[in-house]
C-alpha cells in the first residue's frame, strides 16, 4: 500500500463503501476495485457510476489475489465475514473495516485468527443518504480517521494508514476502548437524542409541529434520518458505551427539568453557560 | 397601517428587533422606525447599519406619536413594559409583540388594560447570534409567523398582519394555548435537548469527544449556542407546556434506552422508523 495496490477489495458499496472505492479509483491508488454486495442493483448503481471495476456477490471468490479488503458493511455484517475471510482471504493480505464501534470488530478479528493483519479503521464521515447512489468520492476529504492497530503487525497499520490519507483523511490513533466511548457520545449519543424528538413529535402530536418548525428542529433531527438497520447493529455492539452517554444526558436533562418545574433561573443559567461553552469549544476547535 | 404608517417603534433591537426594523426600513413601510433599548452601543450599530432612524433609551418618550409598537426585547422584558405602555402609548396605537411565548403575554396584555390593541405575534425566525450586529432585514422572508389575535379589534389584527406580511412572512393565525403547546415542540424542546446535550459533554469528559466531532453533533448542538437571558424567560413564560414536551420524549428515551440495554431490535427499529417518518414528513411538508 506504500505503492499502488494491485487489488482492493471493499466489502458492502453503500454510502462509505462506495465513496472510498470511487476516491481510491479517481485517485488511482490501486490496479483494480473491486466491490462486493448483496444487492445487484446497488453494485450496478456502484458500476456504472465508475467507482468499482468489478462487483461479486461472493466474497470468497471476491478476495482471491486481494491486497487489501475494507469491510464497510454495517457493523453486525462485517463482524459475522470475519470466519469466511480468515479462510479465504490471502495470507498477506490487510484486513481492515469502517466501521463505528470497534472493540467488538477488533475482539472477532482475534477470535477468527486474524489479529495479526486485523486493522480497525472508523472514518467520521457519513449522512443520513445510503447506498451507492449517496456516494461521492471526496467524502473523506479532510476528514478525521480513527485508526485501531490492535495487534496487528505494524506494516499492515501502515498499508491502512496510507489508504485513508490517500483519500484525504486526517488520521489518528486510538485504542478500541478509547475510540468507543469517544464515539458514544460524539455520535451515537446525539444520533440517540436525534431519534427520540423526531419520534415523540411523530406519536400523534399537533400536526402543527410541521408548520411551525424552523431551522432548529430541523438541524436537531437532521439524524433521525438515518438508517434502522445500520443503527440498530451499533447499538447492540455498542451498548454499553451508549447506555453510559445517555446517563450523562439524563443528569443533566433531570437538573435542567427540575430547574424548569423549580424556576430555579441560577441553575439554568449555569446548564446554559455549560452548554455555550461546549458548542464554542466545537466551534473553534 | 393598511397604508404607510407615520411611526413604527421597536422596543428591544436585538436579532429580531433590528431585523424587523431594517425590513421595514428597506420596504418603506413606515416613515420614522424608531428603536429602543437599553445599550446605547447596541442602538449604535442599528443607527450605524441604517435599520433606525431614531434611537431612545427612554420608552415612554419614544412610543409619543406611534401607529404601531413592536415589543422585541427578551419575553419576560416585553411582558414587564405593557403597564408603562398603557400609561404613555397613544390611545389609537397598535402594540404587538414578536415573542415565543404568547398565553403569558396576552394576559399581561389584559391585566394592563390593552387587551383591545394589542395583538400577539411570533415569527418563527431566528438564530443563535444576538444583538443588531446580527440582523438581517430578509430574515422573516418567506418565515411562518403565528399572529394570536387574543380580544384585539379587527382593524389591529389586521395591522399586524400587515406588519408581517409586509416585511415577507407567511402568516397564520393561532389561539394563544394552541401556539404555545405547538412551539413547546417545534422549538422549546429541541432547544432544551441541545442544551442538555451540549452541556452533558462539556462536563470534563474526554475531549477527544471534538476531535471525532461530525455533523450530526454540530447539528444537534447547534441551538446549545443560544443566549441564556432570553432562554430563561421562554422557560419561565412557557414552564407547563415545556415540561409537557419534555415528558413526551421522556418516554420515548426510556423505551429507547431499555431496547438498547435489552438488545430489544424489534422495538429500537420501531422507534427509529417513527423517527425516520416524522423527519420525512419534516423534510416533504
Amino acid at each position: 500500500m506504500t505503492e499502488r495496490a494491485d487489488r482492493i477489495v471493499v466489502v458492502g458499496v453503500g454510502l462509505i463503501g462506495a465513496s472510498l472505492a470511487g476516491a481510491l479509483r479517481s485517485r488511482s491508488m490501486a490496479s483494480l476495485v473491486v466491490g462486493v454486495g448483496r444487492s445487484r442493483e446497488n453494485l450496478d448503481v456502484a458500476l456504472s457510476r465508475g467507482f468499482i471495476d468489478e462487483a461479486y456477490s461472493d466474497l470468497s471468490t471476491a478476495v482471491v489475489g486481494a491486497d487489501l479488503i475494507v469491510l464497510a458493511a454495517p457493523v453486525d455484517t462485517s463482524r459475522s465475514l470475519l470466519g469466511e475471510l480468515a479462510r479465504a482471504a490471502p495470507a498477506d493480505c490487510t484486513i481492515t473495516d469502517a466501521g463505528s464501534v470497534k472493540a467488538a470488530m477488533l475482539g472477532a478479528a482475534v477470535e477468527a485468527g486474524l489479529a495479526d493483519r486485523f486493522v480497525g479503521a472508523h472514518p467520521m464521515a457519513g449522512g443520513t443518504a445510503t447506498g451507492a447512489a449517496a456516494a461521492v468520492p471526496d467524502l473523506f476529504e479532510g476528514c478525521t480517521t480513527v485508526i485501531v492497530p490492535g495487534a496487528a503487525q505494524v506494516e499492515r497499520v501502515a498499508d491502512v494508514k496510507a489508504l485513508w490519507s490517500g483519500v484525504g483523511a486526517k488520521v489518528i490513533e486510538m485504542e478500541a476502548s478509547d475510540h468507543d466511548r469517544v464515539v458514544a457520545r460524539a455520535s451515537h449519543l446525539p444520533q440517540m437524542l436525534s431519534y427520540a424528538l423526531a419520534a415523540a413529535l411523530g406519536r400523534g402530536g399537533d400536526r402543527r409541529v410541521l408548520e411551525l418548525a424552523g431551522n432548529g428542529l430541523r438541524d436537531t433531527t437532521r439524524l433521525a434520518a438515518s438508517d434502522a438497520a445500520m443503527w440498530k447493529a451499533i447499538a447492540a455492539e455498542n451498548r454499553t458505551e451508549i447506555l453510559a452517554a445517555m446517563d450523562d444526558v439524563e443528569s443533566v436533562w433531570e437538573q435542567l427539568r427540575r430547574a424548569i418545574d423549580d424556576g430555579d433561573g441560577a441553575t439554568l443559567e449555569r446548564i446554559i453557560h455549560a452548554a455555550n461553552n461546549f458548542r464554542r469549544e466545537l466551534e473553534t476547535k
